[in-house]
Formats: C-alpha cells, sequence, structure tokens
C-alpha cells in the first residue's frame, strides 16, 4: 500500500515545551517508532507541520537586528531542512541500514488570485498586547488579528494548485525509498510575470498533504495528531467518536475552530477525489491507523455523486 | 556527461554584503545564469557552502534568548533547506517547465576517531574581542583561536566518509533530475553507540563535493570560486594562473591558507579516485569550465601510481 502521513504539530513540540533541538528530537524519535513499522510493511511518504519552528526563527531574526525578517518561503524551506533532518536520522536509527531516504524540499503552487489573497485569516508566530502588534503590522505592513490571548500576524491560506517535485518523488517511492517532503504545507510559490517567486502566505499543511497524497497515487492519507479522532458533538456530554464514516457524514458536523476542520476538509477531498481512504487519529497509533484498528476512517462513497466538499 | 558544481559562498552572499533573504536571490540568479547552459547540456548536481549562513542562524538565536543555540548539524540542515530552494527556483525560472528539480538534504557522515577532533581549526560565526569570546567559550565550551581582526570559535573538520543519499540522488539523475544537495559540505553526522547523531563540526564543502562526485560517478566535478584558477607563486610578480595540470604538479605548490587548499585538494582526490577531471575557477564562467575554456583543469596522471595526496 502506498501510505501518506502527515504528521501534526505534536510530532515536534507539544504545547508548554521549550523548543530546544534535543526537545524536538525527543518528540521525533517517539513518532519515528510508530512509523517505522509501516515503513516495514508499505511505501511511506511522511509529511509534517512547522507552525512554531517558523514562529521562533521569526523571533530570532527579529530579535537579533532590525533588518527585514526573512519571508515565509525562505523561513518555510529553512524548518523543512531542520525538521526533514530529525524525522529521516531518527527514522532511519530504527531501521535497517540498507532502507533508503529522501527528505526533499517541497515547493507548493499557489494561485495568486485566490480569494484567500484578500482575507487572511492564518495566524503565525507569537502573540502580542494590541499596541505591540499595532507597532509591527505598520512597520513590517502585516494584518493582526485578535484572539483570545492578544493580537496575532495573520497570512492568507490559499489552496495548494501544485507541489513541484512529485514526480520525483515518485520515482524515489517507486524505488523503495521512504520519502519525506511536503513540511509545513509546501515552501509557499506562485507565477509573477512568467517568474516563480516566494508567496507570502502558509498553505495549510493538510490540504497539501491531501494534494500530495493525491498527485503520488496513494492509497491512504493518515492525519496524525492530538486526539484519536473525529467527534460529533464535540464539546458536549454526547460527544462520540466517529469510527468509518463517508464524506457526507461529515459535512453537517458541527467542528469546532481550530485544526480539526481543515483535517477533515482534506480528508474529504482525498477521498472524493481519488476513491482512496483517509483516517484521522492519534500521533501514538499511526501504525494502528494504517492497519484499521484506531482513527476515524473515512471512506469513498458508494455513488460518487453523492459529494459535498470542494475537491483538491 | 555527468558533471558535479561546488557553488563556493559567492553564490550566495560576497564579502560586506547585507545577508537579506533579497540580497542572497540575486546573487542565486546569477549562477543560475550560468548553470542553465550546462543542464541544458549535461547531467548537473549542484552542491554549495553555508558559512555566513549557518553564522548568521547561530548569531540570530543567541540574540533571541539564553537557551542553547542550535547545534551544527541542525543549522546546516536549515540552511540546506533555505539555500537550496532559492537555487531550485531560481534555476527552474532559467529552465524549461518540464525539467524536473530535487533539492535532496544530505547528511554526511564523518569518523568520530578522526584526528580533526582533536585540532578544530574549522573557524565559524563572527569574529569577537578576545573577553567576549573567552566568555562565550567557558559558557557553551567553545574552542576558540584569534585570526588577524579578532577571535572566533573553530571546530574540527573531520574529513567526510560517506554520503548517505548517494544512492536516491544517483537515481534522480538517472531519470534526467538536476538535484541540489550535498550543502555546507552535508549535515555533519557519525555513529555512536550504534545509532547515527549529529557532530559538532563542519565538513569542508568541496571535500564533500568530491566524494559525492565519486559516489555518483561523475565525469566532471567543478569548484566555483571568487578567482579564475589556480595561481603559481600566488602573491607575487611571478603569479601564473595555472591551465591544465596534473595531482602531482599541485603537490608541491606553495598555496595560501585560507579557501584555494581545500579545492585542491578535494580536486587532486577525486582526480586520482575516479580518473575523472577537475575544475577550479570563476562562478561567473561555471559554463566555460564545464566545455574546456575556463579555470585550472586538473586532469588524471597517465601513470595512476604517481599519486601524491590522500585519498578519498
Amino acid at each position: 500500500m502506498r501510505v501518506v502521513v502527515a504528521l501534526g504539530g505534536n510530532a515536534l513540540l507539544r504545547r508548554g515545551e521549550v523548543p530546544s533541538a534535543a526537545q524536538q528530537r525527543d518528540n521525533v524519535r517517539t513518532a519515528a517508532r510508530v512509523l517505522a513499522p509501516v515503513a516495514r510493511e508499505h511505501e511511506l511518504i511522511i509529511s509534517h507541520g512547522n507552525g512554531p519552528q517558523v514562529g521562533l526563527l521569526a523571533l530570532q531574526a527579529a530579535s537579533y537586528d532590525d533588518a527585514e525578517p526573512y519571508p515565509l518561503d525562505v523561513l518555510g524551506a529553512q524548518t523543512e531542512g531542520m525538521i526533514g533532518y530529525l524525522i529521516e536520522q531518527e527514522l532511519g536509527n530504527e531501521l535497517a541500514y540498507e532502507q533508503p531516504f529522501a527528505t526533499i524540499l517541497t515547493m507548493v503552487e499557489v494561485d495568486p488570485e485566490d480569494p484567500a489573497f484578500d482575507n487572511p485569516t492564518k495566524p503565525i508566530g507569537p502573540v502580542y498586547p494590541e499596541a505591540d502588534a499595532r507597532e509591527l503590522a505598520a512597520k513590517h505592513g502585516w494584518t493582526i488579528a485578535s484572539e483570545d490571548s492578544g493580537w496575532r500576524r495573520v497570512v492568507p491560506s490559499p489552496r495548494p494548485k501544485h507541489i513541484f517535485e512529485a514526480r520525483p518523488i515518485q520515482w524515489l517511492v517507486d524505488q523503495g525509498v521512504v520519502v519525506i517532503c511536503t513540511g509545513g504545507g509546501g515552501i509557499p510559490t506562485m507565477y509573477r510575470d512568467g517568474r516563480l517567486v516566494g508567496a507570502e502566505v502558509v498553505v495549510d499543511k493538510d490540504l497539501a498533504s491531501a494534494l500530495l497524497a493525491k498527485q503520488l497515487g496513494a492509497d491512504l492519507l493518515v492525519m496524525a495528531t492530538d486526539v484519536d479522532g473525529v467527534y460529533s458533538h464535540w464539546g458536549t456530554h454526547d460527544a462520540e467518536r466517529l469510527g468509518t464514516v463517508k464524506p457526507a457524514d461529515l459535512a453537517d458536523l458541527d467542528l469546532a475552530a481550530g485544526s480539526m476542520r481543515p483535517k477533515v476538509e482534506a480528508a474529504c477531498a482525498f477521498v472524493e477525489a481519488t476513491q482512496g481512504t483517509a483516517v484521522i487519529g492519534s500521533l501514538e497509533t499511526i501504525d494502528q491507523m494504517v492497519n484499521g484498528a484506531a482513527g476515524t476512517r473515512v471512506v469513498a462513497a458508494e455513488d460518487p455523486s453523492d459529494v459535498r466538499l470542494p475537491g483538491l
């Protein structure tokens, strides 16, 4: 089976942890232990988040001098390097020496006409008091928005259109290589005057992973996070974890804001575009999710005309 | 022809330039213009330096808080991401849309018993006044050394033994992919208690590129820098650029300290190990170096027993 696993942010750093290299390496080691059995049995492609890492690099750069911080494409590329390395090395330590690996920098194309550019919604970096946020916004041309605990920079999150390195990734997977790619939703790029340039946006990691899985012809898309599945009536006494569902079953679900909505959207988009299967569940159970023993599974509708969500 | 081009530090940042993303992108664009004709005619693998970029990331991290700065393997991985992305995108803009690219994170293995560990010589990061350097050395356990303008941290620079991702790189090159890899001499790693871990060292970029060229069976190794070749009697009125030479001709050359010595060593090691050809010359003439019209060419001795330098 060809399996794409999208590692959530908790694979690298859990809420409240110090973002040291050693801490992140420890966390990656935990993920590597549940990825190893999947790599032994299946074709495995791994993607991952990068939110806290991009935020930290931007903060460090801002502390050092008054130079313009690196743009989000360059920061994304740096984090793909760092996180990809840690995953490759730690998973390599769990597998036979002969197992080949490749971490591939991944550029994802977005459409400069995407309506998301008119409505920045994706918060990045730290939470500021309002006055500081307004000052930074004026200085750097940021859009800012308030949330519960203060103000943050927000950037557009357009839909991913195309992953440029999909062919090389496919060729390596065909050779039995474990490939790590599309970190942080991919390095955001777009065409401007016929040239490919960086885009000051963040592409949703789960949607980009779904597109990757589609472009690679994957059978299974696993989204690993810090909850064990998708719940109906989340946050109430009637909360219930869903087992196996069809995309249409999820369309009317009242998903709390936060990270579950894009996962459900990505799962449904992948399943409807490919007739493959998507699973959402806990990082610690990745191997069981692959085997059908954990998580919420989204499977194709028997009647493919019964689709409700935007496609890939 | 299979060609490995090692881009010198001036491909990214020239002495005195501000290390902004825009400046580095502009410089990469210049390199991309001379790499494009090589990519159209030959199999092309590109490596690159990362010295100023690692120094800057370390400085930024140190400015932000008192946390231990990321180790050199992680910083190396970040710079492979950033620089690889800029090269891939800008060279991609010079070539046909159909040309596939892959930037592959590259781990290089060093020997923990390498004598270089007892004699750190490679300066990294900024120049400090002596008192500051001593304080930082005590705090972080650094070795420091004085040079003309002040004190710097120095780290070991062991020889590269093995490039882990050589097989995937080879498979991609066989498919016609332009591959960017082994940036900054590769992410330094070594085995400790049976596990691969990061090493707090810097591997010489040119030696690592020579090893890469050997592992890939390359025909030509091009080292692009800011001088147009290797000179005899460098720094005197008798200085003369060498045209085509054999490794033995270079063994007795009085090479000034600095960056030419490792290039000559890498060129000779590659030529003696493979009977291929190595060229050293100006970044601006990469296409001419490939065609034999520029740079100092190091070719194999007719009698292969006539070798003088340490092998790869």
